[in-house]
């Protein structure tokens, strides 16, 4: 499929999971109406980002019921849906982990977050992610016919070797489930998807919560689809909606044959390279 | 020195050397008289940005006019200066060399420029650096007094790995005399500067010519620095003029403390080398 709707849900989080859960369904089931194939959720969508909720809000695949809501809507829709992240429980270990699921309600693969976000902004805000969360030790990409497919989530983006390292491994379109804050939103939000987009020469999609100034954790919003070239196709406001945008993957290849980033670099001089595992 | 200004001279070139050599001793004696300890020139600042010219405008160290005028200058002003390139000729080779210079006129150091500039872009603006030019083998930073320098021209910011591998190295003010042109600038050239100063937390700094819409290449201008949080300090317009802005090394230190991007960094995952030589 060379040209596709993508759909990114910016929704509210609520306190309560259940209410997370009935809404991320319902804008689903909306997106899928209106053509998309793929399909994006926040970072933990069901749970508001405060580390000390992550191991009550977790959940085990396949039993969990936000996984099993999330393979359900893939299938009951028809849609690629890359389901946010939420708190997964891995026997003692809690991860910030985005499961991404196919048409046919299949699970494609999951990407646990692996930078944690540990932060003491001059802002006030202090974070410490890794308080209760784990990290993943995987980069992520997931073969599909929508082109192969990075996940990873938030903080994760902040990092060029990993983003890097994704599209060498064949991802064309990447998608980040993210929440920045009031302070790291303005300042570097869409500039770090744009400028990932144009190193890359891929499509980057950020997918975030709905600001809710209410919020222990307000987040920005603004999610996007920006296109290989940098241009920013598609941009919510902070409030609740859904943003479509058309991927065109014929794009990725024109873009890569008139300014040949990838083929430019010195991999004489340098390498980028993935240790085990 | 934590604190000091920095000049950054966005000149007009003209087709005669002479001409060029006689405005850049100018521009620079201008920077210092206003304070800067260092001034920066753009990329091949004595020779019109046309790969068949290079070899004809091509010098050699140390003997070579334009490299006798920028150590003459540095010492006679007293300043720090990041010659920003020019055509060095080193037996049959032609390369895009930066040449810095110490404030008593010594040779502090070069950076060839690394990634050759061979496009063919929708706007039909075709280059091929590599017509006429060889490719340098060295990452560039140079321990001074005010913060270790990196230096590298042009293209060779689009690579994040290069830039990380400089800042690895210590880089803390990072140099890059370059001609982004009226495609790639409008949509590229602040945004590459702000991310690289944001993922790297260093200052970056950029020296353009001024845009001549006569010229055969047409550069956007728009010289900038930009600080370690991603703002940008000082920005030109499009036509000639030095700009100033003050470097604070403290600046570094504080924003890395509260956003550890460096010490985040997943290195039991990933691992970015510098390969011989």
């Amino acid at each position: 499929m060379q040209r596709y709707k993508v759909a990114v849900c910016q929704m509210t989080i609520h306190q309560e999971k259940e209410k997370n859960l009935v809404r991320a369904r319902e804008m689903i089931a909306r997106a899928a109406r209106q053509g998309a194939r793929l399909v994006v959720l926040p970072e933990m969508f069901n749970c508001p980002y405060v580390a000390r909720l992550f191991p009550r809000y977790a959940e085990s695949y396949p039993e969990g019921p936000s996984l099993q809501m999330l393979s359900r809507a893939a299938r009951e829709e028809g849609v690629y849906l890359v389901g946010g992240s939420l708190p997964e429980r891995d026997g003692d270990q809690v991860y910030n982990t985005s499961f991404i699921f196919a048409p046919d309600g299949r699970l494609l693969g999951k990407h646990r977050k692996m930078h944690l976000f540990d932060v003491e902004l001059a802002s006030g805000l202090t974070v410490k992610e890794s308080s209760t969360i784990g990290a993943g030790n995987q980069v992520t990409v997931i073969p599909s016919e929508l082109g192969d497919l990075g996940v990873a989530i938030c903080y994760d983006i902040r990092f060029p070797e990993l983003m890097r390292l994704m599209v060498l491994k064949g991802a064309r379109v990447v998608v980040i489930p993210a929440a920045f804050n009031m302070t790291t939103g303005p300042a570097h939000w869409e500039l770090v998807f744009r400028m990932r987009a144009i190193d890359n020469q891929a499509y980057f999609i950020g997918a975030s919560p709905a600001r809710d100034p209410m919020a222990p954790y307000v987040a920005y919003g603004h999610s996007l689809v920006v296109d290989p070239w940098g241009n920013v196709v598609s941009m919510a406001r902070e409030g609740e909606e859904i943003v479509y945008a058309e991927i065109d993957l014929d794009l990725i290849e024109k873009t890569r044959s008139e300014l040949p980033l990838l083929r430019h670099r010195r991999t004489d001089i340098y390498a980028l390279e993935l240790l085990a595992p």
